[in-house]
């Protein structure tokens, strides 16, 4: 399993996703799931997925490959499409393109394999915009009335977000709402694990404006986790019925 | 949809359910999905339910049925039957065959249906215990280690019951975090719905000792829920990253 999610604020766009891979309980692995198509001032594209690892790593591959294409052109490269919106049609289309084949391959079988994901991306001159891409490719935006998108285990996570979260808020409380929003799955979901890949994209800085990489024994996050527990039995405690 | 959970504690067992149930999104009513079996001074079993509501009506009046026939005996009524594990054996059966029935008449147009069933207990000299049965007829128990059950939507109401209930948590504060887990769901799952159901059978009472039904304007519940929502958005002001 997995559970990404990202905010479209009107300061920026913060994204946090899990690394843990499973084929079954008896095989896990880590793996990063947020990837960043970059021409800095030109173009920030940030992607996350979810669902089956060879559709996904395949997706990736091909998206990268186009763009680092000696010739690409504004059809085939993400990082010159004229618009997000083709950006996030071109994605889909890949995307479904290439779990179409892994379908056909895993058919003799009976099996079948999905994925979804969440695009973040900001060209120079236009706005910054939050989607998700489903199975299919076709896609929804983050609007001012739903300012996050959640794809994976996203019911654990949820309450914490529809609480807090508004386009209004600031980013340093959008980065607290996420990885609160991630510690909630992480307790309950054991195939959502450590570590985290947290990223801010700020307003019209067209780059990665910051990332980390949240390890399993991370101090601060910990100290967090604590204290939120603490805050939620305190809570608790305060409530009459 | 549905939410229904059940505590044991040391002092007694905590039930709530909802009562919204759903044909399409378009077809909204709403059934009592909590029962009681009574023998007071003899026997207590409530029993909440979830999943299709032709399976759920069907497997509680054939049990009625049998607990009121003259002939009845510690074969057939599960006020009867010589021990809880009998009284859940029994209901499990009688789900799955109920369950079968309806899969036969639905299999000509490939639909199918489905319930799950939660069943707080005591009889008198026996201990309390609190099962969950599954479709298919077998069942699961709370212990020490995981003293609440849940059926339907489960997900977005598990954060607050893992962190604050254990055994030793007193009905009072019981009460409220089963409240709190089912106000979490109603704001997250529209197929959730009010008017609720809350029970609470004591130790050794035998007998329901308290029900009540909490309507959708009932104010002691939209005031916990309104402070729970400050709680959590004080408690979110007070974290540092």
């Amino acid at each position: 399993m997995t559970y990404c999610v990202g905010l479209l604020l009107n300061e920026g766009m913060v994204c946090l996703s899990d690394t843990r891979t499973n084929a079954g309980l008896d095989n896990i692995a880590t793996y990063r799931k947020m990837f960043h198509f970059e021409a800095p001032g030109e173009r920030i594209i940030s992607i996350m997925t979810a669902g089956s690892l060879s559709v996904t790593q395949t997706t990736i591959a091909r998206l990268r490959e186009a763009v680092e294409d000696a010739d690409a052109t504004p059809e085939t490269s993400i990082l010159l499409a004229p618009t997000l919106l083709k950006v996030a049609s071109m994605i889909g289309n890949t995307l479904s393109e290439v779990r179409a084949e892994v379908n056909e391959k895993l058919s003799a079988s009976q099996a079948s394999a999905s994925a979804s994901m969440i695009v973040a991306g900001q060209r120079r001159g236009g706005a910054m915009r939050l989607f998700l891409i489903y199975p299919e490719g076709n896609f929804i935006e983050a609007t001012e009335d739903t300012p996050f998108l959640q794809i994976g285990e996203h019911k654990y996570g949820k309450p914490i977000l529809d609480r807090v979260v508004k386009m209004t808020t600031c980013i340093a409380d959008a980065e607290k709402a996420v990885l609160l929003s991630m510690d909630s799955t992480l307790r309950s979901n054991l195939s959502v694990g450590m570590p985290l890949d947290l990223c801010v994209i700020e307003k019209d800085a067209l780059k990665v404006s910051r990332q980390r990489r949240i390890e399993a024994g991370d101090a601060g996050f910990r100290a967090m986790s604590e204290a939120w527990s603490k805050a939620l039995r305190d809570g608790f405690l305060q409530i009459t019925l």
